[in-house]
């Protein structure tokens, strides 16, 4: 597998563009997809039980199993929350990209993001969907023009791309997604659209999607607010004309591997780019009891506000993640908990056999005043371990969260 | 039933008195309490798997049976997650307390407040309590130097006491109780402490206390952090010699009643001083399927970060409310929500029939300007409701807490 230069176009036959068109004020809040080829498509979809109108129609039509040649995506208004309005206004959406990809409407998927509960301003959306569509194209500026028209309060554009050889043939795999707020993914995320021109079932598709959330997106939090709009999309349009392989095969090992590698990236990026984040923190637990354990002990100590916050003050305020383990519903030991402090400055053992550790209050300050830390967390209950990222909480946060409809 | 002026000491035979001991830096930081008879004691204690050492001893003691008469709290150390020596401290705290009044170290309760895993000073608590023990007093001066000294950031001291006949006795009930941060409690709560002089078995003392919190502190949340310290008390050391009663007598129920109004009157101004918080948000759910389904509910809107930005901010983002809803995990169809906000300013729908309303802004800001905000949640999906009680989340909350351990 090799990391080359790219977006969402990086495959081939896969096109895209990006603008402003008047939903937002000044930022990109339009993006369109457009596949020469018919593609299968796999997803993900957020587990709230309020979905927007998006989410629910791109599931049917995952489900179902057709081949899809589009998608467009809205920034600045989610769609979610807006009723029977929302819905029609959805379709609407799809209908007239189809018709300027001459397409059939349900070969095109939508997504939205942005405010929610808020009517679609279908005349600007309309217009700019019109005008917008025949710069479509495949250069790496239009995969970083579609990249802006998904994104809301990131800021900066989240693109990664690879390419790996299968039976011979190169296939490459193009991908972007946005962040930044009410990020706590349940079987899903943020938006995340992956393409790639290998042949493969959607079965296969599906299959190495749901392997990389799981321990991707659904191991990230910003916020602990599960997103109405959440989804991650995955194209294949066989266009590398690659041999179709199975599941048990090499070519399928290396292609999982490549998009594990990049919803693992993006996931980080999402992170790196948190509402208000000057953190990263990652929660590594080993010797858990069950995954399940392990998952959730690392997931509470990321979204614990009393560790966030600690974080953000630079505290090595070590009991406030012992607390978080204890509340999470996860089970483990007290008396034989391992936890310590690491990054590129070094490492620290707070506390050992459940016992605390008198150590250098200045080497812990050394080590959280560095951008990414790592929370050591060994349990010695058993083998199972979980990685999760999260970021820290802070007034910058407060300061987007506290007015973000009125501002917007 | 009368609301009366008063604290820990407004019970015939409750002593108490607090003061600065040295663990903190210039407020009280100990807090004793005194039965002159020995009393039954009931006790709710915290759900988070790693207990501070004087949870653990107290639940040991409050299961036994055993009747006591003394409690001394410490604040500015939890004495939590301090391994064996924490286990050894707490129990020469007792002991010291214990030899003062001259009892059994059995019949001394013991709680802390504060940083988690640092060392207990021994010498000033053992000084302290030695020194204070003397001035043990029935006052009103003495309970709030007693409610002073068992706070942290809190900002004011949170007392209640009240009187009611039994069975032609005047009882009395007084209490105590601190915040205000690390609030999300799970079967129990913050520190609280009720002292009453009526006659009642330990089983029944037990089950009023119990139901109480099930709809008062366990339904209240500044921060969804479990903490490690979380326990209420209610101690009833008989000195109003009324008759004894039984669980379907009309005594029980005026005691209960009492017990309830207390408790909810102590959980609101724990969140009325919740750490940084600048408004009261009550979740009231009504027309649920299920009681669980409506307390899910309830607590994830006041737990939703986003939805406690947005209050601070005074923005009527109720998208946030339903996206908070719907993550929950408890059940509700979307299609009948109804929501609206209201307080002495007005009542606002928001949503109908699960569609948004067009509603008229300067209300909402008008309703959102004041500290109390009810948020009105109606399912039409059932009979069951529930209440909850949380805060905002704002930049003061960050400041407390982003630097905690090292300003302490």
């Amino acid at each position: 597998m090799r990391i080359i230069d790219g977006g969402i176009t990086a495959a081939k036959g896969f096109f895209a563009t990006g603008a402003h068109i008047g939903i937002k004020k000044i930022k990109k809040d339009l993006s369109l997809l457009y596949s020469e080829k018919s593609a299968v498509v796999a997803g993900m979809f957020t587990q709230n039980i309020v979905k927007a109108a998006p989410v629910v129609r791109n599931e049917k039509i995952v489900k179902s199993g057709k081949k899809v040649k589009g998608l467009v995506t809205i920034s600045g208004n989610a769609n979610a929350c807006t009723g029977k309005q929302g819905i029609l206004d959805n379709q609407k959406m799809a209908d007239i990209y189809a018709e300027m990809l001459q397409v059939n409407s349900d070969e095109v998927l939508t997504a939205a993001t942005g405010i929610i509960g808020k009517e679609m301003p279908m005349d600007i959306i309309e217009n700019g969907i019109r005008k917008i569509s025949p710069q479509l194209k495949e250069d790496r500026q239009s995969a970083k023009d579609a990249a802006g028209g998904i994104i809301t309060t990131d800021t900066f554009l989240k693109e990664v791309a690879v390419e790996l050889e299968l039976g011979g043939k190169t296939v490459t795999i193009g991908a972007m997604a946005k962040g930044s707020g009410m990020i706590h993914p349940n079987m899903a995320t943020v938006l995340a659209f992956l393409a790639t021109d290998a042949v493969i079932s959607q079965e296969l598709l599906q299959k190495a999607l749901h392997d990389a959330v799981e321990i991707t997106y659904n191991m990230i939090s910003v916020d602990g607010a599960v997103s109405t709009n959440d989804m991650v999309l995955f194209f294949a349009n066989g266009a590398a004309e690659n041999e179709p392989f199975t599941e048990d095969s090499e070519d399928y090992k290396k292609l999982k591997d490549a998009v594990l590698y990049i919803n693992q990236k993006l996931a980080i990026q999402v992170i790196h780019d948190g509402e208000g984040a000057s953190k990263l923190i990652v929660a590594a637990v080993t010797g858990a009891k069950t995954k399940q354990d392990a998952r959730k002990l690392a997931k509470a100590v990321i979204n614990d506000n009393l560790v966030k916050t600690a974080m953000y003050g630079e505290d090595a305020n070590w009991g406030r993640i012992l607390a978080a383990m204890g509340g999470s519903g996860g089970f483990f030991e007290p008396e034989t908990v391992e936890i310590a402090f690491q990054n590129e400055k070094g490492y620290l053992l707070l506390m050992e056999n459940g016992q605390p550790i008198r150590f250098d209050e200045s080497k812990a300050l050394e080590i959280l005043a560095e951008r990414d830390i790592i929370i050591h967390i060994s349990l010695h209950n058993g083998t199972d371990e979980a990685i999760a990222w999260g970021c820290d909480l802070g007034h910058e946060y407060i300061r987007i969260n506290g007015e973000y409809r009125l501002r917007t």
